[in-house]
This record gives C-alpha cells, sequence and structure tokens, in this order.
C-alpha cells in the first residue's frame, strides 16, 4: 500500500482559523471546511441565540443525519447493483 | 405531499443536553446524536487539548469529510447503476 502523504491547510470556519490535516488534496479539504463554514451560518441565522459550542454540536448533528441518511440510501443502491450482477451472472 | 409530524428528543452529547427537533423518528435522532457523541469522545481522546468549541467544530469538519466522500461515491455508483439500466433499453 502506497502511503499517502499527509497535507496541512489553513482555513477558516465560523471566524476561527484551523489547521486541517488530511490525506486528502487541499482543494477538497477546503470544499469540507466551507461546507461545515456554510451550514454553521445557516444554522446560527435560524437559531440566533445559540452559543458557539452548541451550534457547532448541532452543525455536526445535522451533517451526520445527511451522512447516515445517505449512508443507508447508499447500502440500498449497492445492493440493487449487486442483484442485477448476480442476476446477469446467472444467465 | 404529507407533512411528517415533528418529533422533539432530548438527547445528551459531550455532557450537554440537547432538544433535537426533526421529522425523523426517535430512535434515528438518537442514533444520530450516538454518533456525534461518539466522534467528539474519539477526538478529544486524540487532542486532549482542544476546548469544546474548537472540538465540536472539528468533529463537524471530520463527518462533514465523510459525507462528502461518501456523496461522490453514492453519485458513482448511481451514474454506474443508471448507464446499465440505459444499456439494458438499448438491447
Amino acid at each position: 500500500m502506497t502511503k499517502q502523504p499527509k497535507t496541512r491547510v489553513s482555513v477558516r470556519i465560523y471566524g476561527q482559523d484551523y489547521t486541517i490535516v488530511g490525506t486528502e488534496s487541499p482543494a477538497h479539504i477546503r470544499l469540507v471546511a466551507a461546507f461545515v463554514d456554510d451550514k454553521m451560518h445557516e444554522f446560527s441565522e435560524r437559531n440566533p441565540m445559540l452559543d458557539v459550542p452548541r451550534l457547532a454540536v448541532l452543525t455536526a448533528v445535522n451533517i451526520a443525519n445527511e451522512y447516515l441518511k445517505l449512508k443507508q440510501e447508499y447500502d440500498r443502491l449497492a445492493a440493487k447493483l449487486k442483484e442485477e450482477k448476480d442476476g446477469e451472472d446467472d444467465d
């Protein structure tokens, strides 16, 4: 297995600077950071009374919800693809 | 379209209580909250110096990363399924 080089990328999320270390490309890391920044701003507009820790946790919950729903949908699709593949093999 | 009833579920994430309002089932909301709670504890073990707001933001980044990677994979799979479907239609 090739060891992926680690990249360090500085990003700003909700007014704070973070250094993200990962094996993903800097472009991908910036995309992820922008996604979280957008979500936090969206959430704070809808809930202006929330302090930053609670806002961040609820943003994490929101993203986790989308992730777990997509995971179910992905597993369903993968099973369907496998089923069709197995069907073809039977021919 | 049927309007989904909203549920309110109390959950505890990283020692704090939250009331989550959503159209998902209470079981799903609890699963999502447990997922975030686990991730925050995982992250804090690896980075014990982080304060809670930064820990929560970096947990959100981590989950967003998994979400966006799964989204790419999902789109790839959906395109493949569509391609195979279109191939069948040509026969």
